[in-house]
This record gives structure tokens, C-alpha cells and sequence, in this order.
């Protein structure tokens, strides 16, 4: 087992990583406050999983809220049924909620902790690779609504990250390669050589050798641990995390959630934050090319749907969390390593790499 | 104009109180981030005072959302609406929500604005009683539950809380008799010579002698701010706030929202509070009368509704924030101005006292 370490003083938490580890009570047991537990999860993962969390539940007073599966559901009306089953339960504000599931489980169970009653501890233990690379680190918490992806939500860290890199066992190839992207993005924005080591390793990450597999989420944790020590409420460095997420978000929303997986839409939305940069200048042609590569290797799409022409394309990047002042700010790459959040691009530039991306898109 | 400050380091912010203020818009002004206004208000107060505002507003890009005047409305489903405005006006992450009407519309502008893009501004505008002195102090937001009172919610401070004085021309007797509730509270809980200084005014108070309003209300404020100061996330001392607020928000619930007052319902819980307080043998029988008669004569009910008996007013109460380790903790009296959050007292006597209370219930 490898222990990360998220630094945030008094709210500092430990990232757990190794096969086995639902097993392991102890490892979450040191972070309940109270005698109560509710354990959010969806009906692909709990008939897998919350079984192998029995043992330690059933030294608690718990009960189990199970969502159905899907980015579609990531709504303030499903996280209203995570508070009837506290409220139904009389869960105190000592409870403790367990987030078992991938992404969309963790953000909602993360933001229905921040809220009850104004606040109560969450564990997350992801089990997709999405969930274990990105989404469980950080305490970003929330949900969609139709006009804009992660619109409502909250900050609220949880107490402790347990990733059993087993579960991944059991995760279709589909949801394992949407994780990559995220995987991707990190050497991308500020990591050139686990870019270089991805590009040597990505055949045997999407055959998920076990050792590859560790290698690369304890590397990703480490860097979204590092920002995310360094600015927690995004005031700085950490939009950088988001590059590819303003159009991937906006492929998301254009398409109707759970359309695109959210790692698909991230994927294709780095290359345009590539192509943007390329015609800006700052990134060299063959930079682009070994970024297109890299992700086309993935199984990943490279190009945005073609559903959405660029004038909608605009429309819905115009609603993005980092707009400032009326400006539109993007997450662009200066060299791979290297991005910066910037508004410096013109609106014709945007538009022309749009429709650049766009020419010969998948359907 | 007066103004007191809550003091809480970076966040540290204003509250101005006097006659005029919502036409003053250089108190405004200065708390907003960017060139966005959402004025969040309900079908009452928005008719009333939102023209006294627009002066001001007329300089920024600004728009409202107008909710339905009650409690009943209090809920996550009435919070969708202020995202759906956000939203489809393209508000951004620097945009400020101004709060503009009683408890329920600052509970919920203020909720709107912890979550939206996971925190924005706002400001306070209160317009009743009940929120001048109480709850747009502090930074508590939040909605209702079917099951249970305020259990769905946010700290998230304001910037600054304008009180127009002026406001209360306008607000019916029985609001104004509601606020007075939370009014009586600060008394009881630790100002013993406000207490007495309200025994004499209470006639003043409920005749709208402008200067008793005033002095009310700074004293009230004066007493909020200093609690919240010490104790922004309620782990001690801010508890003494929910002095009758236990009780209170259990008839509010097994009642139906809207059916009393939250005002109306504290001022029984007060009177339910001093009950068991005496039983336990720390309030002597001459405060309790005291207390009882100065609830009485604002006009308050001093006993809880016939329609909940003792046992499903004990299930009511089981419900609530301040339950710790499966135990029901109450804010009880030890006399007029010293109150302690205690978990000491037997089932038994607190049954007692509920149906002490009951007998001659008002219906």
C-alpha cells in the first residue's frame, strides 16, 4: 500500500492506494466521527463491492442510499433522495457518508455531505479510474444542471481517500479508458515526463498490467494532491486542472449528460485546448501530433461530436465557472508541461479552431 | 445609521442599521466583485422595495428572481429556480446575489449563492423583524425538509447586511410580533438588562416607537455578531442561539411550513424551554412567569399546538442538528440571561414538561 498525503492543515487527509483494500477497515475506521455511516453507491457497484465493506459496516449503525448509474442522474433531485435516507434515518451531524462508485457517486455523496446539515465527514472510495486519478482527490462536490456541467456545488474535503486498485477488475473498457484521459491531462499540464512515460506505457495500461496501472494513478494522485495543497479553492493554480474540462464540459452539456463519459469528452477537449494553442503559437506542430497520438492510442476520441456546430459550441463555453469580468478564460498549453489559464485569444481564433476540430468529427 | 461589525478576519463584514438605507446604494457597492447583480426577493417585499433599489441597480448588469412569500416554499426545489436564473442569464463566478426580504428569502439567496459554481457573493437585505435581528446575521443558510426544519444547507457569510429600518412600515402585526420572539431570545439567553429593558418596552416595541425599533434591533444585532464571532461554525457557544429553536422547529415541521410562524413557534419553544428548565430546578418559578408574561404580552402563543401530543412531538425532536452520539442535547436555562446546551435531563421529564406545556394548548 502507497499513503499519499492532500497538506491542507487541520483538514489534511491521507490517499490510500493498493489492491485490497475494501477489506481493510481500519483504514477508514480512524475517520468516523460518530457511531452512524451511510454508504452512497449506484446499482453497478454496489452488487460488486459493498460486500467487501460488510465486515467493518456492521460494527457501525448503517444503512445504504443506491443511485442509479449514470451522469444523467447527477442532479440536485437525486442528491435530495441521499437526504430523505438521512433524514429517514435520523442520521445525526456525527454521521459519516461513504462514497463507493465512481465520479458521479462521489461528487453527489461529497455534496449532500457538505450540506447535510450544514456539513457532515465523507470517506471516498472510487472505483472507476476516473474517480481514483481525479474526481475523489481535491473535494470538489456537486452536480449538473441542464445548462451547465457542475453548476452547484461546494467545497468540502473528505476525511480520508481509499483506492483499491482491484476494483478496476471489474470496470468495462470503456470507463477504463475515460479515466485515461484524465491520466493524460496530467502530464500534459505539468508533467512532461509522465506524458513521455504514458506514451511508452499505454499499451500496457489499457491491457491493465497491474504494476502500470499502480504506477499511474499513485503519479496522478500525487499531482492533483500537490495543487490542490497549493490552492485549494481555486484561486490560482488548480483552473489549470481543468484543461480540456471547459470543452469537454461544454460537450457534455451540449449532448445531453451521459452521452459522451465525462473522460470522453475531456479527451477530445484536450486536443482542441491543443489545436487553440498550436494556432496561438505556443505549441509546436509536433507537439500537437504526439498529443493527438497519445490519445487516439487511448481509444479515445480526438475531435469533438459533430452535433454541436461551433456557433453552439460557443454558446455553451460562454457558461464556464472561470469566466471573469464578461471574459471567457481557457486552460492552454505553452508546451507539453506547461499550461497556463489565459483570455488571451481572439474570439475568430476560438472560432476557427472550433471549426478546425470539427471538420471530419465523429458522429 | 449605525454600524456594527462581524468580525471573522478576511470575511469580517458590515452591518448597517437605519431609516433609508436600501436608497443608499454606496453601501452596496462595495461589496460586489463583479459588474453582476441577481436580486433574489419574494411576490410581498419586491413590489414594496424593489423600486427603492433600482437606481443603484441601473448601474450594473442586474436582474431578478421574484420566489412565492412562505415558508412552505422554503426548499431545494425554489433554490432550483434561482440556479435556472443564474443560469440562463450567464451569471458568473463574480456575480453577487442580493437578498432582499425576510428569513426565508436570505436562507435561500444566501444557499443559491454558497452553491452556485460552488460559492458567489451576496448581501443582505433584510426586510422583516425576524431577519433584521436574527437571520441574516451569521451566515446560516439553507432550506427545509419534509422531515426536518433547515436540515439541507450552508455557513457561507454575507458580505455586508443593510437594514433599512423603514422596511417595517410596511410588515403586518403578526410578523412583526414574530421577530420580536428572536428579540425576547437574545434577553433570555445572555443579556439579562435587555431582557428587562424589553419588559419595559414591549408596548413601544409592538406600537413601532422608531426608536425602540432601532435600539431593538442594534441590541439584538450587537448580540449575534458578538456570538458568531466567536463561534462562526456552531462547536460551542453558538448553539445558545437555538435557545426555544429545538421545540420550535419541531412544531414547525409536525405542523406543516407556514402553518406558524417560525417566529411564533420559537416564542412557544422559549416558553417550553423555561418549563423544563424549572422542572430541572435551575429557573425559579418567578423567572418562568416572567418569561411566560413577556412572550404573552407580544402578542406570541406561549404553549405548543394541541395538534402535536408529547409522543410524536418526541419524534420530532429526535430529529436535529445538535443530536450527538445518538444523544438529544437541548438549549435549557439556568436563569434569565445564562443558558447551556445540556444533554442532562431524564426522558421522563422532558415528557412531563411537553405535556405540561400541552395542557391548554392553544389549537
Amino acid at each position: 500500500m502507497k499513503t499519499l498525503t492532500v497538506a491542507l492543515g487541520a483538514r489534511s487527509y491521507p490517499i490510500h492506494i493498493g489492491a485490497g483494500l475494501l477489506a481493510r477497515g481500519e483504514l477508514l475506521a480512524p475517520h468516523l466521527e460518530g457511531r452512524q455511516v451511510m454508504v452512497v453507491s449506484n446499482e453497478t457497484v454496489a452488487p460488486l463491492y459493498l460486500d467487501r465493506l460488510r465486515p467493518f459496516l456492521e460494527a457501525y449503525e448503517w444503512d445504504q442510499v443506491v443511485l442509479p448509474d449514470g451522469e444523467q442522474y447527477k442532479t440536485l433531485e437525486y442528491v435530495n433522495r441521499i437526504f430523505d435516507a438521512l433524514l429517514a434515518g435520523r442520521f445525526a451531524r456525527d454521521a459519516t457518508l461513504v462514497a463507493l462508485g465512481g465520479g458521479v457517486v462521489g461528487d453527489m455523496a461529497g455534496f449532500a455531505a457538505a450540506c447535510y446539515q450544514r456539513g457532515v465527514p465523507f470517506i471516498q472510495v472510487p472505483t472507476t479510474l476516473l474517480a481514483q486519478v481525479d474526481s475523489s482527490v481535491g473535494g470538489k462536490t456537486g452536480v449538473n444542471h441542464p445548462l451547465g456541467k457542475n453548476m452547484i456545488g461546494a467545497f468540502h474535503q473528505p476525511r480520508c481517500v481509499i483506492i483499491d486498485t482491484e476494483t478496476l477488475d471489474t470496470l468495462d473498457d470503456r470507463q477504463l479508458r475515460a479515466g485515461v484521459a484524465e491520466v493524460i491531462k496530467y502530464g500534459l499540464l505539468r508533467d512532461a515526463p509522465f506524458f513521455a512515460w504514458l506514451e511508452e506505457h499505454m499499451a500496457a495500461l489499457l491491457a491493465r498490467d497491474r504494476e502500470v496501472l499502480a504506477q499511474a494513478i499513485e503519479r496522478s494522485c500525487r499531482n492533483k494532491a500537490e495543487i490542490v495543497a497549493a490552492d485549494e479553492r481555486e484561486r490560482g493554480q488548480r483552473a489549470l486542472l481543468n484543461l480540456g474540462h471547459t470543452f469537454g464540459h461544454a460537450i457534455e452539456t451540449g449532448l445531453g449528460y451521459g452521452t459522451w463519459l465525462h473522460g470522453e469528452a475531456v479527451a477530445a477537449g484536450l486536443c482542441m485546448a491543443a489545436e487553440l494553442s498550436r494556432r496561438l503559437g505556443w505549441l509546436s506542430e509536433t507537439e500537437q501530433h504526439r498529443i493527438v497520438a497519445l490519445v487516439e492510442r487511448a481509444g479515445l476520441p480526438v475531435r469533438p461530436p459533430a452535433a454541436l456546430p461551433p456557433q453552439r459550441f460557443l454558446e455553451l463555453i460562454a457558461v464556464d465557472k472561470k469566466v471573469r469580468a464578461g471574459r471567457l478564460r481557457l486552460v492552454l498549453l505553452r508546451r507539453i508541461g506547461e499550461a497556463v489559464l489565459t483570455a488571451d485569444f481572439g474570439a475568430d481564433l476560438l472560432r476557427e479552431s472550433i471549426a478546425a476540430c470539427l471538420a471530419g468529427g465523429r458522429q
